[in-house]
């Protein structure tokens, strides 16, 4: 296992499940699991010694509201920790909080903070990965790849807005 | 000791002096200390259990940023956790994060959130004596007996504009 | 009566129910009424009195927009008084507009504030039992039995997701 | 008296000194008074009705934070209330929620709302003066004469400036 | 004609019929039409004439956006001028912007701001009614009893819930 | 060609087909393609160029979230450039991000800004006509024939309301 | 004269002056002067008539809090209106109440926004520059040289922190 | 050089440089300079391969208010970055702007985001060395003897206020 995704709460996992299948397209071996800064404490410290001694690099964690999962994480591990900032329904300045709650930790401590939802779980995974190809050629050679297919992608709609 | 004031850094100690000082002039024994969620999540447990040990029935807790002192406390204890927000400086919202982080708990984790800052600071210390006060009818007395000298000041204050 | 419950009007008796249902899951009396700070300010200065006087401990007020009965409810007893903010269709800040006319009270009259709507109901009446649980140590244990079951949901759900 | 300005707090009479010029300034009886909505409830209901009793025609109400004070006496009152919100230091939004707090009455208890601080005090009177001035035609003079001297300063500015 | 009703768009009638209805309600002969600040500055400034020498004693003004429509009107009249902010799809900031475009004008040219939407339309109908009733017994006494109205109406309410 | 019209994502095309609309009503003969400053940035310069070559005037550029597009274009081109913000799902502040990221340029490369969405993307080309309607008086005629049917559209709908 | 600034108060002089530099460094002959949407509402019409009439191109206009000072240029005139938002001590959301009140405008009237205060006046001129530099090939050839100064500021920059 | 730290101007060195100081107490070695995404997009491009060339592992970028640099950076590596959002004067959001101009990278183009101003500069620097630390065992023990200095300064403040 190379990285672990925590999310705070079972709702979490239909806006987090992108950036599991962003690893997995990429090959990179991952945990992606529950755990809640405040419901279950014990389970989260438990969960991160048990991820570091089987080979974990980076740590992905997902939560909404008060947000506090990533810090928890960051406070506990030297790894890198990817903070996900979640929009759940409640919150007070539609994730935003969530987001601030998240990338604000005191030095010494940091979060490496992503955008809210959907497309903070994918940029989660790609930085993770950009992190891990640092000792893995291949796996960069793979990002290289999808970076051109996103090219490819947007000369393709542009063709079909009828200009090449 | 009947309360006790957790200061996530030492330089949140002027902002949250007031709230000592309320509790010192209502005849309320108290500790004043600094743990943090992040740097000394150790020492954070182990405050806990040794306050509970010691009598304690209210929890304050100010931090400010990610604000998750509040919250980490409340995780690990069933007596009631008052969170103040800070706007230390570097805040992305001038505060209303540290509030946001605070504030936001998940079910069944209730932090009891007051004001920013000395505001707050007050209100968390005269919010824990109505709490204890439930069970103290001579502190009940002394703050039915504050509460009546603010009614003084308006009218003085009054006074001094020309009207009574 | 050990909590009164005020809604300031009968539109947010959805958003407040569950906080009457986690308070009757804890076995505690209460009640559950409508009062509105400005439309009849006679009324609710009649129910603090009449509620004080049937054993009420904790007052709970919900109440959008510009959000005054809870503060109004503070400046009418000793008891503490909870806050929960709704973000009522017509807010000009999703609710954050009710949170800070909630919890931004003047010293000596505080307001003990939780998050928004469902949430902050369900924390109000969570918080509510911290506070009587002081002196009932029943009640306590029935807190702590909840906890644990938040804990085995985790873990249930961590085991769905395929991992223990 | 034709015009009553209430401020929540004496730290507030600096900001609200304004008004009263203006009214002064245009000839209009009116009281400065300093009550507060949650320290001083029964002195704030006595007030209006003296005030009504002695002629008062426009309640203007000045507060910071909560600003519960213009929402508390437009319950109480039918004549008109101008709400002014002040941004007193410690506030999370800067005043904005203030201003919410003051405007966002429910149906049947409106609360004229100007801007902040100096400016909305300003504009507190010269909206009161504009009520008055419909039963008062030589104070409609005197309003109109005000507004050519503020068009006659735009054109001295401009002069200045080197353009006519 | 005692009010007129300028709405700055015509698909903001929905919005600011509610104001209508109130003022009919109350029996208060008023105007309800569409003329544009930008797109209609000459017909605005007509409008204004024409209403004043037909007796108009207060203009209520409803935009959304930039919502200039009641300081224009404003800056052309002597008598008060109420603002209603709209929130239409499209605003940056959900109609706080159109509020703050409203409530933020120079000292000497009010406008008297109420809340956004249909909230805001009917408490701009009320605080109108408020004005007028200053020189109208008759009209005093039938928000009198109207406000009576809302009490039962909270009673009801009250007793439904089961509790009197 | 005399405007293009660059949009960060096919995802956009909707919101920004409007401008492609305005630009048609007037005989402006325009391009409207897709391209991003992230992923395709080699297109980016390259496409600045051809549309420099071709006789491009005015560049329009629309992107949500970071949006630097109109950024990146104005650092590489002398031509004005107007910038059209996107609310995109997943937005942390609902647009106002894309808006800020748009129009915060530093001294010497200035985004022209206009609203959000739609609103903003009919004025990105009615603020571009009015540039190329300096050198070219038929389009003035032509613009201002269109806002003599904005002046008629009111009256009409005025109309309807009952009023004229 | 090619280019006209107007501010909406001589308090915004020494804000917008960096506009009138900036211009006068690129040899564009403009006004710089002072008129107000609501306190001088005819003299701002009649500056646009005469300024029309005298050869501007382009007009900027600075204003704060509701900042309805360039809309309502914009209504008035076919030619680009260019607008700065300012941050007036008063506003409620330090400025970008004024950056909302001039970018939301309706369609067919647009006004091109561009940052607050000095580095927003800075961009007014540069906008309006580029502007006139369509018809202008001299006045192009001086931009193009100003930004290869930018470049070297940037690299004399870079050489002092030791990095060439 | 392991890692590269990129100010957006030389107004941002007094921010950034903690960044370059934990770097150097963690002996890192390291490039400090300043290159513009807007003013300088040429260099930007050329110093990113240099630094590459040269052994960088990771950029840390920073810029304030449209705060494209980190961006324009990640769309041209596949190194990790990490955006420093500056609140610089002038800003309308007080920096929050440009943390979410940062932070809001489309899918595949991560940014990895910290706190604003020098609590983020340091946690850039933390971030990098945590990275880095995954393949240099001596880092990772000279981080850790950090975060036990992070403890014993906790628990020297507490001392100091009374309590061990």
């Amino acid at each position: 296992m190379r990285v672990a995704i925590f999310i705070g709460s079972i709702s979490d996992e239909e806006k987090m499940r992108p950036a599991s299948k962003v690893l997995t397209s990429l090959g990179i071996d991952h945990l992606f699991t529950v755990t809640s800064a405040h419901r279950t404490p014990e389970r989260t410290e438990r969960l991160i010694r048990e991820c570091e001694d089987a080979g974990c690099q980076v740590f992905i964690c997902a939560a909404g509201l008060a947000a506090h999962l990533a810090g928890a994480v960051s406070a506990r591990t030297l790894k890198p920790v990817i903070g996900v900032p979640l929009s759940t329904s409640g919150s007070a300045l539609g994730g935003l909080d969530a987001m601030l709650a998240t990338v604000q930790m005191p030095p010494g401590y940091p979060v490496a903070t992503v955008a809210l939802d959907v497309t903070g779980a994918k940029n989660a995974a790609w930085l993770a990965a950009s992190i891990l190809a640092l000792a893995d050629p291949e796996l960069a050679t793979r990002i290289r790849a999808s970076r051109e297919g996103f090219v490819r992608d947007v000369e393709t709609a542009a063709s079909k807005l009828g200009q090449s």
